[in-house]
């Protein structure tokens, strides 16, 4: 008999999952050590127990379900985060944790002998709510900047410090978390596109070849503030008319140079921000995103270029410091034949897919060979309430995960 | 004997008003019915009186000083306000109250027979702090919305009602003030230009022919959310990329089909505001303005037209509302001879110019002649702390006022 996944006690397990956190317009908010969030946990970590597994939590708050191998060999693990934006959906993240539990489960219900141990894991702030993406698979793999911790504000204004006084953890614990880490063979993340193309190209499933890497940047023009009745056009150093023109002239280069490469200006800030005086200051985030290391060199170059002669033609300044750099990621040769097998034998259409967003599978990739698995995601849609996905697909994206698990265990 | 004014007792005037909310860094902050601005209305009710005026105030807090004539004819009334914008400069306003008063006192002190009756005058919130630019001018002519001072919230977050508590005035006497109008026979505003154009062309006067009519709008490009990682550029409905177009769009429809005409976006706001989300709403301010009643039509017609050429061809929505509207006012013949024939008898430069910027001289216009006498500013700068003028541009401006104001009355 083939091994397949329990699609009813998954479903139940999102449903119930969803219910933490959720208001009355159907947003779930679960940010890491939230009172929600930490509701979440207990929930996960009662879950994890009950399956049979050995639950373990890490300095970081990661959390963990080991089902042991019989053999000596290293872990393979599988996971995502439970972790949510504020008004965020059913899926993103969830969904990768509670597909590797079922597959754990249902391995470890029908006594099926597995070499390697196999471990499901549940990565703290994902979102990056608290001080930056990724805390908990940065400490998972050691990489983070302690001043950052000890000074970092999360976007709810109180300092990191203040809001791990409510939880077990510390800087301290957080900075030893990596300490804990066993050895890895793999570790392969299940997760919603976020994007249109699987439903658009009408594919089951999605084999990520490639993690983009992506600039944070905060630029800004300068020019001059001056009335807005009475500085005749020809002589103004209109800060926003830069900007304007950038984000023009940028998306144009990165649409027509580096097709599949994304650039977003999502927030701006004008000084001194009045119906009638013309900006002095134009702020903006840049985000800048592919999976192509050349193209995000060529990105990384050329934006400033362009940014420069259009303030060297509009009399004005630019600027710009980096917030947060990641690397592209490629997956590795045997985790993508081991997926396309799988798709194969299952009998999913599938395609290989670059992800443009980022993934605790990119941070893993620094430590172990890392593979994610995408379903669908109707219209594209995520972190909104709006975020939904066909139930055929979910019993597709964990049937897929459990039989690469298998092949890999 | 050639009447001429005392610049030194005009330039100690304008030096110690200008102490009046004046901070560390220079900046003056006078805002109508703030404790600095009633510290100056003190300060002003003083200097009139002590010229030998006849100090008189309305139910709007307009301050006046009259000087009777001769004969039984209308009152002819030069002046301007005393109320500043946060942190802006000591002349913007300032100039033209008090080298009224100059005039004043000098034909005062001289004994010269006016048959005229002349006043000094000095307008609130002239510049809008309240709700609503030109509220002294406004209620002066008695053309204000009793609905707009009742329920309106000034900038400062507290409503007009309550800010008023802390003055002898109230709705009803700001709504009343209008009755206790003289009969006017012409107005005339001495002001720093506010532009660059006199110091460019090195004229010593600017005979303001037209002042500009403008437009306040709020507008929004609406389009759709998504996460700037994984939704392809050519899939997006980014409501910021339609303001960047529709900015630089609208700034070349003007400034290459309604030369002289003016065009500026002063405020922006993205929604949701965040780094790695595409924006799905733009709000911005829209203020247009121009000296020209076909060009303001024009662009009233065509701005929303572009506006909507661009929405439809990014699948966004375009909206807008409008917040405020001045019409064009044309300077009458009458008064322009009269202040060209004063350049012509003192020997000064001049030009004719349009105002861009609105001023009490425009609503004034509503119930006599209206006229305005512009002096350089260097660098074209107001509204800052760096507000710069010449003493001997200051000492033609106020001596055309007083020839003008002779040769009328």
């Amino acid at each position: 008999m083939e091994l397949s996944i329990n699609l009813e006690r998954l479903k139940s397990d999102l449903t119930e999952l969803a219910q933490i956190g959720r208001d009355p317009n159907g947003a779930i908010s679960r940010p890491s050590f939230s009172k929600t969030d930490l509701q979440a946990r207990e929930w996960l970590k009662a879950r994890i127990k009950s399956a049979g597994l050995e639950m373990r939590q890490d300095g970081a708050g990661n959390i963990f379900g080991r089902l042991e191998g019989e053999g000596k060999r290293k872990t393979i693990m599988a996971g995502s985060h439970i972790d949510t934006v504020l008004n965020g959906g059913e899926y993103d993240g969830s969904l990768g944790v509670l597909s590797a539990l079922e597959c754990l489960r249902r391995i470890n219900e029908e006594g099926v002998k597995v070499s390697s141990p196999l471990e499901v894991a549940s990565f703290t702030d994902e979102e990056g709510n608290l001080v930056g993406d990724f805390l908990g698979s940065r400490a998972f793999i050691g990489c983070l900047n302690c001043e950052l911790l000890e000074k970092g504000i999360t976007q709810f204004g109180a300092p990191l410090t203040e809001i791990l006084k409510g939880t077990d953890f510390t800087i301290d614990s957080i900075m030893n978390a990596h300490k804990d880490r066993p050895e890895l063979e793999a570790f392969i993340e299940l997760h919603i596109e976020q994007g249109p193309i699987l439903e658009l190209e009408e594919k089951n499933i999605g084999i990520v070849d490639k993690i983009a890497g992506k600039n944070y940047w905060m630029c800004a023009f300068t020019g001059e503030a001056g009335h807005a009745g009475t500085i005749p056009i020809e002589f103004r150093h209109d800060a926003f008319l830069g900007l304007a023109d950038f984000s023009l002239k940028g998306t144009h280069f990165v649409a027509t140079k580096h097709y599949g490469s994304m650039i977003t200006i999502g927030k701006i800030h004008l000084h001194p921000g009045a119906f009638s005086i013309i900006p002095e200051r134009a702020e903006f985030t840049l985000d800048f995103r592919s999976a192509s290391p050349d193209s995000l060199d060529a990105m990384e170059k050329t934006l400033p270029q362009i940014a420069n002669d259009i303030a060297t033609t509009r009399g004005l300044q630019f600027n710009y410091k980096t917030i947060d750099k990641t690397v592209p990621v490629e997956i590795s040769r045997r985790l993508l034949d081991s997926l396309e097998s799988g798709c194969k034998k299952l009998n999913y259409s599938y395609m290989f897919i670059p992800s443009g967003a980022g993934h605790d599978a990119q941070i893993l990739s620094e430590v172990t060979d890392s593979a994610m698995i995408f379903i669908p995601c109707i219209e594209g849609i995520s972190h909104s309430p709006e975020e939904k996905v066909k139930w055929e697909d979910v019993e597709r994206g964990a049937n897929l995960l459990l039989e690469t698990l298998l092949s890999l265990a």
